[in-house]
């Protein structure tokens, strides 16, 4: 498909070959935070980011930053990009598709003469993947100034996070006073199937999902699986299976709504785990995901009232499901939310609102900014897998749809100060 | 509870003490087979055997053996015992119960004065419970002689089955005609609850259940857990809960009639079994014992046709139930258990018929000879491991059984020949 875009697909494609190209030997694609890759793709972007006319810094918390000057010093800085770490054996685009895209932004504004009243950044976001340090979203979570202190003296093998964080070129001891930064745009694949399905171009996205991790441990009786007569048994993996399917069901009445809902079973193991033995032991951890808070809240009343029934009925003990983990939702800016609709429509981008159900850095850099992210479509939602499709049209429209975004932005960021 | 019986609970109780205490050290109750410690057990009982005034010896499949003469030498013989072999941290009844239920007979027979035409022997078989050669029934299997050729090839580290028979004292080169035996009767715990709930002292043991163990993969697909709709997974966990619960509610209707039929997922794990991935593959071991082949036949087809209809319904894709080992039910010898229930009847046990749904050397026996066993209760069922636990006056009316079937059979083994 041929579309009349001032960002140029061509030129994104050829970025995205040469830094996904840049991964662990023989093991595409694993580019991982604090490796040796990570720094080469690091060194790749700063020659990018400095052949585009921007000035590179790292910023203290292990941020790499291309900055473009705008009109008037100290009005305020517009943020786009997103992160060049991957999972391992991960895919093209989680991440880099975001960095190049809004490289691709500050390219076309120079090809188009424009230079904005705001300073531009484009920023390559420090380990938004689940790192060697157990934790995800380092950098962006440093920018905003909500990274825990205690996270600093997190090991991996003999190397510390703040050790890290310095040997990227950070300063974990310090914090930089960003309230310069006025709104954060962020792009990335979609990482799920809507837009794909629906032949969308492009996902508004209105919230990042919040997410809850929930244990449950079922407890039975190990009897001999030949001489324990059916009705005698307490059997801890039947009971757990009736407990996976009411979690399914929960959460497919929840999603039948109009916002964004899933909840899955991803961790399941038995004990003893023996041909012959009844199964007297399951740990179950549930991922749920909602868009609005009060979902989870129900979901969560519903699993508890729900689990206690099943072991009830089935003559087992359940744990009450302990809350591992519990973020909340976070709301994208709905100011940006129309700037990204009416840029959509301007440069003739299929759109829609939605969801996402995965974080991402935009969910921290709220914290600091207005922020917002759109999504572009990835095939089949296949994602963290070397599968990992999108095309360089997709994300040059996606680019298309910033460069318009940060235009309105750029004269609109007064009026709704 | 105190009993007018010709057994002797007092004595049974200190032959078990004895002979439990002979554990590997710090673990109660382990006295695995091919180990010093078994081979400190069999010398224990040879002793006591011969002090009981019987002539010992290893047969060729590696059996300890006690014999009492009969009156009539060339008559037959009328073999009782089972097994001094424990699983690792196991109980301290499972098979001891049964070798010394059957000395028993042999000092209760001479304290009564009594001279049986029939050779008596009181066997120890080897190796009953799975081994370390990853194989069960050793002995009784050999005696019988239907223990493959090929198993005595099989490996623990650096010793094969067949060394590890000569080193107790068997001859693994040679088989024996042991069509001398013309009944074989065994006492064994239950290791099920349904004599300790039902309040019966001895259970007439009808059939052996055939054993069939199942395989079953489920093929989902791996998305994002937090991206990928409700509707749009193929969620490789639900589809198994869903064919674990059909595998218990198929079982219990079966189990619902006047058969021990038995159904359980012994086995379940997961793939990528990663808190933020829709699972997507598990495999599941189905353990099915059934005392009619006919149940098992139907069980077969109701799970093929079940997983079949699940896998469609859930979009996931199943592997066609794959027998993994099938072994046929075991009926035990008609006129025996009319035998043992007389003999219930005379020394005033409370018993019934049932179902064994373990693997027992009766089955094996049953190749050879008339074959026949009694269950006595064990607390709660619980067997395989150190909480098993029987009376010593339960034993005792279980030997008191023993002893008068094989009084009876003495006379008649000519009649029902």
């Amino acid at each position: 498909m041929t579309r009349n875009l001032v960002t140029d697909a061509t030129r994104i494609g050829a970025d995205i070959d040469a830094l996904s190209g840049l991964t662990d030997p023989g093991r595409p694609y694993t580019r991982r935070a604090f490796t040796p890759m990570f720094l080469e793709g690091r060194n790749w972007l700063t020659q990018r980011f400095e052949a585009a006319g921007l000035s590179t810094r790292l910023d203290a918390a292990g941020n790499l930053i291309g900055t473009r000057r705008g009109r008037q010093p100290g009005s305020g800085t517009i943020m786009l990009g997103s992160h060049s770490d991957t999972v391992p054996d991960g895919g093209r685009y989680d991440g880099i598709a975001g960095v190049i895209a809004g490289l691709e932004v500050a390219r076309a504004l120079d090809e188009q003469g424009i230079t904005l009243e705001h300073d531009l950044e484009i920023v390559d976001f420090l380990a938004e993947e689940v790192s060697i340090f157990g934790v995800s979203c380092v950098g962006s979570r440093g920018l905003a100034g909500v990274r825990p202190d205690e996270w600093l003296t997190r090991e991996a093998g003999s190397l510390t996070l703040a050790e890290g964080i310095e040997q990227v070129g950070g300063n974990p001891a310090s914090a930089e006073d960003r309230s310069d930064i006025k709104a954060f745009l962020e792009l990335h694949i979609e990482q799920g199937p809507v837009l794909d399905n629906q032949q969308f171009d492009v996902g508004v996205v209105t919230a990042i999902a919040g997410i809850t991790r929930v244990e449950i441990i079922v407890e039975g009786r190990a009897d001999h699986a030949g001489t324990t007569p059916m009705g005698a048994r307490q059997d801890a993996l039947t009971a757990a299976s009736w407990m996976v399917l009411a979690v399914e069901r929960f959460a497919t009445e929840l999603a039948s709504g109009d916002a964004h809902f899933a909840a899955t079973v991803g961790e399941f193991s038995m004990e003893p785990n023996a041909a012959n033995v009844v199964p007297a032991r399951v740990r179950m951890l549930i991922d749920a995901r909602a868009e609005r808070r009060e979902d989870m809240v129900r979901f969560l009343g519903e699993l508890e009232a729900g689990v206690a029934g099943i072991a009830e009925q089935a003559g087992v003990t359940a744990s009450e499901p302990k809350i591992i983990s519990d973020n909340m939702p976070t709301p994208c800016d709905a100011e940006l939310l129309d700037i990204l609709d009416e840029a959509s429509e301007h440069v003739g981008a299929r759109h829609r609102r939605m969801a996402s159900g995965a974080g991402h850095d935009t969910a921290w850099m709220a914290r600091l900014t207005r922020a917002a992210m759109i999504f572009v479509p990835c095939l089949g939602g296949r994602s963290h897998t070397p599968d990992e499709s999108a095309t360089n049209e997709d994300i040059a429209m996606g680019a298309a749809v910033l460069l318009e975004a940060v235009k309105r932005l750029d004269t609109r960021l007064q009026e709704i100060a």
